[in-house]
């Protein structure tokens, strides 16, 4: 059978060949640091896993709305209204629940571009940008004027820079450059070491007219397996978004959105426990990577990734992921993220600091091994 | 913000246009007798709840991979071996495990079609088919030798037949006219009230070298809400639509994989339970609407709709659908499902016996009254 051009031009997130080839060795019995997964090893909050038993018990387990769960996608838009200080408050009927933002980045492209537009996506940048535009048979540009939407994502994966509020400002009043369009990625919103809220677009676009807002509870409360994520826009794009994920997916896991409802109104203790453990390792990670000579590591603001700069220890970024890979280190090679990455690799601080330590050490023997 | 030709030519499912009237109509107070959706009102096995609650509590809540957990693919391919008697095993790099149909079919589709080709689908058939070729800008055709693939459904959404040996068996031999690929659509294939196993196409391709069957959990084990599907093909079909299913979806809900193991090496005691139920109400309500003038509704093989002809009503199908919706009873225009729908409307018997009762005397009731 003969595949279609979309099967041709389809790439997946390239980082799944490198953990193909870590999970081979750990098969055959070699024993790994994982710093390649965004994924933190934190247990979900005990109280979603108790809602979420409930609500199986219960039998929330028929069909619901493709657009979400009413009572959820109300709590988003009131607690979102209140904590961006919005004069405008968002409306239930502009909150979309799916499964991840995965699902939304996807359906947004697909009402908003055809086959051939160009669209601007950040680079280095979270892989799902690129491999759907590939899909989708869109062109990623850097040229002004050019794109017709524009993806932004802070904090950032892989650099865990935020964008301040003057940079938004400047992706808003200049939209005839980047991209009428905005698509927000902020699934690390509430992942940020210097402040609990990560400026947001929305503060430029109260009404939605041209931004859509991405988040979800993936990251924030560890429920990366769980599969749910939320976008706000306005009604329009709501509404053909819920209309085509009824196409694509029906509906949302339905026990867990009845388990979700609550988390956003107050957010589980848990959440300060995570962000202090993930300041902790990356104290540790950043202090480590520092003092291994040819490596340059800045501090991340916000998600939980380092992206340092490994240029100077003469290896290329391929070379490096794959001679830690030899070494019982798995870590990402930067250009898996975007042709700026050239020159970095990506570390997730997602493993305890005893693994850190160990991790940095691995590194630092490899490295020094090399140049015997 | 101008949206794409895909948002423009976005349908969704027509059946979401009533099911809102009716909730519009049951918040103003109306009562109804709900025949318009094809969730059944069983609880999900306890079995599956318990696994489930057992599987959040031991924190199955990371990411898994995009083509679904090892263990559950290799015990659907083993029982599906056995179940069908095949000579040659399917492995589990056949299956593909996804959160329901949906992205199953939507993803076959997309990899095997480009824009403008031509396809086949069952007419009367399940909405999503047609909503998916629209999204994907496929004409969807009843000429032969130009479709390049074929969707089946057996047992059938909305009319309940299930197709013999023989006429798969033409499905296959007839590829040439029909479509070289055929992709099965046999989420019901367990509901089927002659016999066990309903026929599957994979007999005649044992190799899948040009088939796909989708199923899943949904319908026979009363687990709509919690969106698990599965399909089965050859290698190079399953690593594309997996890798495709990684840019739209990421993976499937890690805890709901968990609790399904088990599932198809030994069918939960309830599933026997919703099968005796279902017969009982397909009793009914045949004899019901068959004593009701002016309709003649055939007995469903399989599945739990009836897709009674009213044109000797004298109203055609939208007319009958409104009608009865006047007078409190839910059921869907057959016309929703193609143009074949044409004077039959859907009625799903996926409530008690004591409200499909109910339930015909409103409509015998509404179309005296009609008459006077």
């Amino acid at each position: 059978m003969e595949l279609s051009q979309s099967a041709m031009r389809l790439t997946g997130q390239p980082m799944f060949r490198l953990l193909d080839a870590i999970k081979k060795r750990e098969a055959a019995g070699q024993h790994f640091i994982h710093f390649e997964i965004g994924d933190p090893d934190f247990d979900s909050p005990q109280e979603v896993k108790i809602r979420a038993s409930q609500a199986i018990r219960n039998n929330k387990s028929h069909y619901t709305s493709s657009q979400g769960l009413l009572d959820l996608r109300q709590e988003i838009a009131t607690t979102l209204t209140t904590m961006y200080n919005l004069d405008m408050p968002i409306k239930a009927s502009q909150v979309v629940i799916a499964p991840g933002c995965n699902p939304l980045i996807y359906c947004l492209l697909k009402i908003l571009c055809n086959e051939g537009d160009y669209i601007r996506i950040p680079n280095p940048g979270f892989p799902t940008y690129q491999a759907a535009a590939n899909v989708l048979n869109l062109n990623v540009t850097t040229e002004p004027e050019k794109p017709k939407l524009c993806i932004i994502n802070s904090p950032c994966n892989p650099t865990g820079k935020v964008h301040s509020e003057n940079v938004l400002q400047a992706f808003h009043t200049m939209r005839d450059l980047y991209g009428k369009f905005i698509i927000s990625d902020e699934i690390y919103q509430f992942m940020n070491y210097r402040e609990f809220m990560t400026p947001s677009i929305c503060k430029y676009d109260p009404m939605f007219e041209n931004t859509a807002v991405i988040s979800g509870f993936s990251k924030t409360f560890a429920m990366t397996g769980w599969r749910i994520g939320f976008m706000i826009s306005n009604e329009e794009i709501c509404e053909k978004v819920s209309l085509l994920l009824q196409t694509l997916i029906s509906c949302t896991n339905t026990f867990t959105q009845f388990a979700s409802l609550g988390l956003m109104r107050k957010f589980p203790s848990e959440y300060w426990d995570y962000m202090e453990l993930l300041k902790a390792r990356r104290d540790i990670i950043v202090k480590g990577l520092n003092s291994i000579p040819g490596i340059h590591c800045e501090e991340p603001e916000g998600a939980f990734y380092v992206w340092p700069n490994i240029a100077a220890t003469g290896l290329d970024s391929y070379a490096f992921a794959h001679l830690m890979l030899e070494n019982g280190v798995g870590l990402l090679p930067g250009p898996d993220f975007g042709s700026e990455g050239k020159g970095f690799v990506r570390l997730a601080f997602c493993v305890d600091t005893e693994q850190i330590v160990k991790g940095i050490d691995l590194i630092k023997t490899a490295l020094k091994k090399r140049k015997k």
